[in-house]
């Protein structure tokens, strides 16, 4: 048995079907976000990152950096231990409560990743509740659907942002029956939004819990920056609120609120929280940095808003082909695999522009695309030398150009992806 | 159907069993580590921690600290992306390369934590080996666990560092089975070492794959820190070598190491690894610099065994009932869960010492004990204390002393623990 060649017969494959990924070796400048100095066979280059989640560039504020720095000044760079045991550090309880006040909840718990948040929470809440059934949106992010598949509860996938599927599917299974809804609100590959109030009424109708996932939503909207949720005045009717500190609050991890009780269980039961080291001091601390800027100031989100709407109108008026889009995530239509990679290489190597390619499993195919995040730091003059670069690329490959692709909804069976690698987000 | 009342009787039941968790919220203080800040109830005290897995210290030390600040200050605090969009920073292709050199290995591979990284990698391996038969340790940490079960392969459990049994399931399977036997050098609740030279031995024999996690080992033994692997020269006959950046090197995250093909593989095909947000700069920074200062000093570990040996005979003469321990970990026997629980809370309200009670499940019944782990900065003043305060704690308790209590082996059916929460390390 030569066991080196299954693993090389499974790196063959991915050239094969090219989903072989090239992970960008990165080294950001602070100060001058999104610039990048980017490193490739030797060589070393500056260029603008279009495709981060650092949606507002708070990665890079003067607050954030110096809270992470004055917390492993004085207290270490490690946690030195599971929550359990001495790695339960004063920052990180600050942040706890800082989320739960976000969100309006009674308590807030964090985890070392978004991922383990959603399946932790997810696996622990469907296990706790006796004959749970589980109704999860067809386009949930991988780490949800490990959760609910590791939940051991009887699930069922309703189509994607659907209630009339919904609602036939908590009808079906009755009011007495234990119930849990997971959805996103702001789903990333297109920037949509979930009908959020729609599903809360159907949850109350047929009593059935809600967990909401806002990691792509948070700091960005509402007045505080609490999501959508809080955007549209719904927090309070929704059980569980789970974010991410890693994305528009610029730190690491993930985590979830709700009522003292579910989250003191899923701390108490989840065993990717138990073991597991405590995220660090100078992390928690940023976070909460973060976090309170974000609260008080709009600025950052205004600016975010009106630098998407910006580049939507920009790459259309040049019949580039937008995906349609409600929030900040600017989709652009590439639709094969191939000219996605290449289109995504030639602007890196010829226009010193940073987009990762979005290919299948990632989105269904026939969608291939370049996933574009504009933030507050993208000023108009990178937008316009962003239209330039994308329309000599476009034009160079043949790639359609927006009168061409008209923008098509995929069929809704293309949106299964395998278990193995999952949608959304990686 | 209420659903919290679900969330309360699961509170309540661990009330009931006196398995109830609560964090201690420390502040550690740089510089005079193992001292730390411990808040209670409004309350603000200087104690001891004999607990911390920031083993070494090194969450303290100075190039450690400012290698993280520097990278923060120059890079941001997050990474802004998982690893293949936007989120591979240069010091996180650094970190990689500075382990697969720690090991002596071709690759290397980072993880958020090191639970991530045991069930991401064992689960994938396991997936991508046809007919995969996985032979698994029985007191193997619940991450090792839950890679096995999630890389559906077929599972035999052998019986604790026992060589025999192994030999008998490797046999029953043949050698044309593709096996992967996965094991822990140190075993962090009874600081024992596994017999890693005949383990090596029976899969050369059998032609099985070896998967070893020294979580609880690297930074700490072998010239250049690279654990039990390192120390007893068989690195290069182990297939996979984990370990965590959390514990001995001060940090956060876990890794792999191992062929090139293997970690291309994991790196491909691992969910747990693909959608989730890179480790921030500061944090990659702050690891490798505490990688090269263990790989050149040897300060620290000959610091750790003298300590550790010293506290074990001043408790020993003390007739406290020290158990066997190969290693740099000290446990304490109670027996008990109420009285281990009595034990750790009068320690910290009366001595201002600090060690977190260990229970079932994370040990079997009748096994409940204090897990002491002293670091090159616990000094031998401290150690006298520790034990004066112990002495004076047993005593008031009425916890058998060495005389009464010898050492008992607890029955093997004990060990294995629920699924929820399992064995070792939380």
């Amino acid at each position: 048995m030569n066991y080196q060649r299954f693993f090389e017969e499974a790196i063959a494959q991915l050239h094969d079907e090219r989903r072989y990924r090239v992970f960008a070796n990165l080294e950001r400048i602070v100060g001058r976000f999104p610039q990048a100095i980017w490193r490739s066979e030797g060589e070393a280059r500056e260029i603008t990152v279009w495709c981060s989640n650092d949606y507002l560039g708070m990665g890079q504020h003067p607050d954030v950096i110096s809270a992470s720095q004055n917390a492993a000044g004085s207290m270490g760079t490690g946690a030195g231990g599971t929550r359990n045991i001495s790695g339960t550090n004063h920052p990180l309880v600050e942040l706890e409560e800082e989320l739960a006040d976000l969100h309006s909840k009674e308590a807030g718990l964090v985890f070392t990743s978004g991922f383990v948040s959603n399946e932790a929470a997810i696996s622990t809440i469907g296990r706790l509740l006796p004959n749970c059934l589980i109704l999860s949106d067809e386009l949930n992010h991988a780490s949800m659907i490990e959760g609910v598949r590791r939940s051991g509860a009887e699930k069922k996938i309703f189509r994607h942002n659907d209630v009339t599927h919904l609602e036939s599917l908590l009808q079906q299974a009755g009011k007495e029956r234990a119930k849990l809804i997971v959805f996103e609100s702001v789903y990333s590959m297109d920037g949509d939004i979930a009908p959020i109030e729609k599903i809360v009424e159907l949850a109350e109708k047929y009593n059935a819990m809600t967990y909401i996932d806002e990691v792509h939503a948070v700091g960005m909207y509402g007045a505080r920056g609490g999501g959508i949720t809080e955007r549209d005045g719904l927090a309070h009717r929704i059980d569980v609120i789970e974010g991410t500190l890693a994305k528009a609050f610029g730190a690491l991890g993930g985590y979830i609120t709700g009522t003292r009780e579910v989250i003191d269980a899923v701390r108490s039961y989840a065993p990717g929280f138990i073991f597991t080291t405590a995220l660090p001091p100078s992390i928690a601390a940023a976070a909460t940095a973060s976090i309170r800027h974000l609260k008080a100031s709009s600025v950052e989100r205004e600016g975010q808003q009106r630098q998407a709407q910006r580049t939507k109108d920009v790459l259309a008026a040049a019949d580039l082909p937008v995906m349609p889009s409600e929030t900040h995530i600017v989709p652009l239509l590439v639709g094969d695999p191939e000219l996605c990679k290449m289109a995504s290489d030639r602007l890196l190597a010829k226009h010193n522009i940073y987009i990762q390619p979005i290919n299948y499993p990632t989105v269904p195919r026939g969608t291939e695309r370049l996933r574009i995040t504009p933030t507050p730091c993208h000023d108009d003059a990178l937008i316009d030398v962003l239209k330039d670069a994308l329309v000599e690329t476009w034009t160079a490959l043949g790639i359609p150009f927006r009168d061409v692709a008209a923008p098509r909804e995929p069929a809704r069976s293309d949106r299964i992806v395998p278990l193995v690698v999952s949608q959304a987000g990686g």
